[in-house]
């Protein structure tokens, strides 16, 4: 990544996600490796209310507190602040278009390496009792507008603004062993990603695919993989059509693989230090910061991607995944080490089934 | 659920998750409990190709060859026919419109107690050699025709006829130990649920919540969380906009709250026998069959919905959250039980945050 060679570590119950991500690195290992590059890292979080009143008036209010506001945040954003983060944005969000009285209080924040959840909720919760406190004593307001109503206060998991590129790029020829294979490759392979940001059913398979190199690292590395799916999927889906977070492309006989993702992320707090094999982890990637690991867990899913497209594009992909399937239904009925060898040696050329390999098994004991 | 106390196993890293789908458990166990309703169990899995030609023909080709083509997976489906299970349907998608060429052959599914991965890809994968043979040799079809390029065979994640629903309701007078505390929290609960139906930053975090509870039970139950999120959150984009998975109503002075969710999950297969826990966790639950998980899985994101919407509303979500939260800070700064004990005395009435922790065992360590 980058031109360093990196360990990932990856937690996630299917084998065939670790070869495959394997399999992807050895493949571009030789082909320049991944770049990967921040594209922003701010936070957000919201203070949701009702204010039944002037719209006017509310934002004269806003104007007129917003430094008291931030200024009572001061004893819970002193350590973050130290370490060059903080809040870094309070507005005034009229919402009330889409509920009538609504409005928030959208908070940006730059969080370092922390993931920053609860440090945000805490903030943003002290953002809304001030809000209350001032409301219920300033002197322009009616009684009705006085009484602000909070419905709640918390961050989101949504940051279009936090975001990570990882790409791959190579000349077309030399994709495969010979010029041939290469364009037909590199063609079918820009092909099947266009289908999957046209086809919303092959859309959510494909980025499935990548979220498998991207959870598995997230959740090696102590974060929290649902904060992580959910910004992801909704940003696949910010177009108002789910679509491909990939994009592949042939351009003056180059070929270029990426993928954009947000990720909320950290290396410090939460997990990161309590979980004994977390922190294994964490040093096995060479102790990376937020934005390491951000950019690191954004080539996993690109290279996740990479492997899984290559493979359906090629051999399909049962034939990779059952060879590691055979093994698992094997062990299932406890098939000897001879009865497993007999076995890989017939489904080299067979297809792999529960029905075809109970068949096999049977045969093999009645001999 | 739906009158059964069942014990549910979440596999999660993130303690108050547990903590607070226990809490909603307990809140509805004197109010009625959970209800779940299976809407569907259809499987989707399509082969995607170009076909550069007469679409007609190509129409009318379907059409003569349709038993062809599904009599060539007998081997593969036999033995989930014999359990009820197989192919449902068949048909021929132009999807021409969006990618010159490009058709699809659209497979639907009834894989019983399995997920179907395997199943599903096999099946595909046979249709699509089975297309390209009958093609190949098709009298009508011109030379062009006849070479019908597969560009991928593969299941979708997304299954909209795949579907459980959960819900509780009560009448809004009993959810609260008084009648007005009750209204208020009623309208306040529906009132954050509606937020989070118009605002998709809100929404991202609102159905994070959901998969904390559903991501939960899927890996304790050894299914792929990664297929399940992907489906769930396209699911919740499907409008045009990100929206609620989960809605709130009062209706003749019942409060209701339910959740629908597509879920492609399984009991049998992959990981369900392999894994020792996994089995376990499959007993703890009474060995569910696959429409029973699908309910206890849904069932499971929306008590945590409940829990974390409940907190948010009233007590704020870092009460609950900071004082788990506190104890893990405790044990990073590896405080005795007599400061753990003073800690949890000191925090009952003052903010939790790294630095306030710190600074608090500081004085106790310089008295």
């Amino acid at each position: 990544i980058n031109g360093a060679v990196l360990t990932i570590p990856m937690a996630i119950e299917e084998s065939s996600v670790v070869a495959a991500a394997s399999n992807a690195a050895k493949f571009w290992s030789t082909k320049g490796g991944f770049t990967a590059t921040i594209l922003g890292t701010e936070k957000v979080g919201q203070v949701h209310f009702m204010y039944c009143g002037d719209s006017q008036k509310l934002h004269q209010f806003f104007e007129q507190y917003k430094t008291a506001l931030l200024a009572s945040t001061d004893e819970i954003t002193h350590n973050m602040r130290s370490r060059g983060g903080g809040i870094t944005a309070l507005s005034l969000v009229d919402k009330s278009d889409a509920i009538t009285d609504y409005y928030q209080l959208d908070v940006r924040f730059e969080t370092q390496d922390a993931m920053g959840a609860n440090f945000i909720n805490s903030c943003l919760e002290q953002l809304a009792t001030q809000l209350k406190t001032l409301a219920a004593k300033h002197p322009d307001f009616s009684e009705k507008e006085k009484a602000i109503e909070v419905v709640m206060s918390i961050l989101s998991n949504y940051v279009p603004n936090c975001m990570v590129e990882a790409a791959v790029s190579c000349p077309v020829n030399v994709l495969l062993p010979t010029v041939e294979d290469s364009k037909l490759f590199a063609e079918k392979f820009v092909q099947a990603v266009r289908i999957a940001e046209v086809e919303p059913f092959r859309a959510v398979t494909h980025n499935k695919g990548i979220m498998n190199g991207i959870d598995a690292v997230v959740m090696a590395s102590g974060n929290d993989f649902r904060a992580v799916a959910a910004g992801i999927h909704a940003h696949a889906a910010a177009s108002g059509q789910y679509r491909s977070l990939s994009k592949a492309e042939i351009k003056d006989d180059v070929f270029k693989f990426s993928l954009r993702v947000p990720l909320a992320i950290g290396t410090v707090g939460g997990l990161t230090k309590l979980h004994p094999l977390v922190r294994w982890c964490h040093e096995l990637m060479g102790t990376p910061n937020a934005q390491e690991l951000m950019q690191i867990v954004a080539v996993a899913g690109l290279a996740q991607n990479f492997a899984a497209v290559k493979s359906l594009v090629t051999t399909g992909i049962q034939q990779g995944h059952m060879k590691m399937h055979l093994l698992n239904i094997l062990n299932q009925h406890q098939a000897t080490e001879s009865e497993k060898k007999a076995a890989i040696a017939h489904f080299k050329d067979n297809t792999v089934s529960h029905h075809t390999v109970a068949d096999l098994l049977a045969k093999l004991r009645n001999t």
